[in-house]
C-alpha cells in the first residue's frame, strides 16, 4: 500500500499522510472536494489539494474557533456560521444552551453532503437550531437584515472561493451584520507561511479599522502548514480575557462536562500569547 | 531537483522538505549524523533520521528550552547542558549576564564538528565561559562534585544513546548534581505522537516523585513532529509562574532588547496552558 496525500506549504516542505483509498472525489462549481480514508487520521477532507479536517484532529480547529468567540459574547443566542460546511463549527456552537438559532451558510452543497456521508460524526446537522443554508456567504451578510451576536468564519485558505472572506468589505458586511455587542472570530491562516503574510496582515488591519477589540490567538493543528494556526477575535466591545468573559468560560465549561477534548480556561487565555515572530507579522 | 527530506512519525504521517543536497553524513560511534541543505529551512541537521535542528527554526527549541527555566531560578550562576551538541542552548544562556560557567555535555563530538562547520550560527562556541565535555551525559552527573544552578537536557529522542535522558535514575542524578533552589528543563517529544506517550509518562512520574515543583509546557515547533513540542521545567522550589519569576523575566528580557524572536513574558506563562488531550496524557 503506498498512496500517500502530500501537500507542500513553503517550497517543497510540507506533510504527507499515508491514505488507504479515496472516498469522494468531485470538481464542484467552486473547488474540488475530496475525501480520504487515512492510515491513522480517520477520514480526511481536503478542498483544491488543502487539508480541511481530519475525524482525529478536528477538534481543535472547531473548538478553538468556536468557544473563545462564544464565551466572549454575554449572551450569544443568534450565531452565523460562514463557510463550515462539515458541521463541526455547528456541533460546538450547540453545546451552548443559549443559542436559539445558527444559520450556516455553505456556498458548496457538495462540502456538506460529503460530510454527512464520510464524516458522519464531525457535522451537528440534526439540532433543530441549525438551518444550512446554500449562498454566497459574502452576499448573505451584505444583505442580511436581523443582526447576529456571533459571527464565525470558517472558510478555506485565500484562494478560490474563499478569498473574499480576507476583503475589508466583507468584514464591514459582518459589523452592520453584528448587534450591539457582536463578536466574530475567523480562521486566519498559519503564521509560518510566509506566502499567506499579506491575507493575514489584510485581515487584521481591516478588523482594527472596524472592531473596538481585535486579537489574534493561537492553536496546535497536526495537519494544517507547520502545525500552528491563527485565528482572529474581534467585537464592537466584549473582550475575550476580561474578567467577565473568563466567568462565563469557567461556569460554561462545568456544563459541557468533559466533552471538550482540548479547549480549557487555560487554553483560552494562552492561546493570545504570540511569540515575537507572530507579532511582528501584526506590525 | 527532487530530493526530499521525509520523516514520519505516526506510521506514514510526517514531514517532507525539500532538499538541495547532503553535506555532512558520518555513523559516529553513537548514531547518524546528518546536515542537509535545505529549500527554504537554511541548513538542516537530523541524527537517525529524526530532525533536531533547522536554521530557521531553531530559535523557538533554544529559546524555550532555556530562558523558561533561567528566569525561573533566581540567580543562575552554573548551568549544565546535557546534549545540545548544536551549540543554540549555549548561545540562549550565554544571553544571561548572571551565568558564570556553562558546561555541556555532548557525548558525541561529530555534533559540535558538524555543527561548526555547518550551522556557525547557531553555536556560542566562543563565549570564554562554555566548557565542552565530550562524556557520557549520564555518567556525568553521576559522577558530578559541584552542584548546578540549573541543568538543561537537550538530547534527542528515546531511541539510541538518548534513551537513558528518560528514565528516573536520570533525574536522581540530576537532583543530586543540583544547588539548593536548582531548576532543570527537558524535552520530552511531541503531545501528538502516541509513540511517545510511554517516554513521556515516564519522565513525568519521575519528576513528579523526585522533586517539588514539575511542569510540562509546549513550543510551537514546525518541523518538528505535528509541529508541537512539550517540556518540563521542574525545582526543588522556585515556581516558573510565580510573581518573582514574571519579574525575573520581565526584568531579563528588557536587558536582552530586540535579539529574541518566540520567547516574551506573554508566551512564558501562556505556554503552560495545556490543551485536555496533552494534560490526560499526564494523568
Amino acid at each position: 500500500m503506498a498512496l500517500t496525500y502530500n501537500e507542500f506549504y513553503n517550497e517543497r516542505t510540507g506533510l504527507t499522510i499515508g491514505v488507504k483509498r479515496l472516498l469522494f472525489s468531485e470538481q464542484t462549481p467552486y473547488q474540488l472536494v475530496e475525501v480520504y480514508e487515512t492510515d491513522t487520521w480517520g477520514n480526511l477532507m481536503t478542498i483544491d489539494g488543502m487539508v480541511m479536517l481530519s475525524e482525529k484532529d478536528e477538534f481543535v480547529y472547531h473548538e478553538m474557533l468556536t468557544h473563545v468567540g462564544l464565551f466572549t459574547h454575554p449572551k450569544p443566542e443568534r450565531v452565523l456560521i460562514i463557510g463550515g460546511g462539515d458541521g463541526g463549527t455547528a456541533r460546538e456552537v450547540a453545546r451552548h444552551d443559549q443559542v436559539k438559532r445558527i444559520d450556516m451558510v455553505e456556498i458548496d452543497e457538495a462540502v456538506v453532503r460529503a460530510s454527512k456521508e464520510f464524516l458522519p460524526e464531525v457535522g451537528a446537522f440534526d439540532d433543530s437550531r441549525l438551518q444550512v443554508i446554500h449562498e454566497d456567504g459574502i452576499k448573505f451578510v451584505q444583505n442580511n437584515k436581523e443582526p447576529y451576536d456571533v459571527i464565525i468564519i470558517d472558510g478555506s485558505d485565500p484562494v478560490g472561493p474563499a478569498e473574499g472572506l480576507f476583503e475589508k468589505d466583507f468584514y464591514t458586511y459582518c459589523y452592520d451584520a453584528l448587534t450591539e455587542e457582536g463578536v466574530l472570530t475567523a480562521q486566519t491562516e498559519s503564521p509560518w507561511v510566509p506566502s499567506y503574510y499579506s491575507s493575514i496582515q489584510k485581515v487584521f488591519q481591516a478588523l482594527d479599522d472596524l472592531y473596538a477589540v481585535n486579537k489574534m490567538y493561537l492553536a496546535y493543528i497536526p495537519l494544517y502548514p507547520a502545525g500552528m494556526w491563527s485565528m482572529a477575535i474581534t467585537s464592537k466591545g466584549p473582550k475575550p480575557l476580561s474578567v467577565d468573559t473568563l466567568n462565563r468560560v469557567q461556569q460554561g465549561l462545568d456544563q459541557f462536562g468533559d466533552d471538550l477534548n482540548y479547549y480549557n480556561e487555560a487554553v483560552h487565555s494562552g492561546a493570545f500569547a504570540l511569540p515575537n515572530f507572530v507579532a511582528d507579522i501584526l506590525q
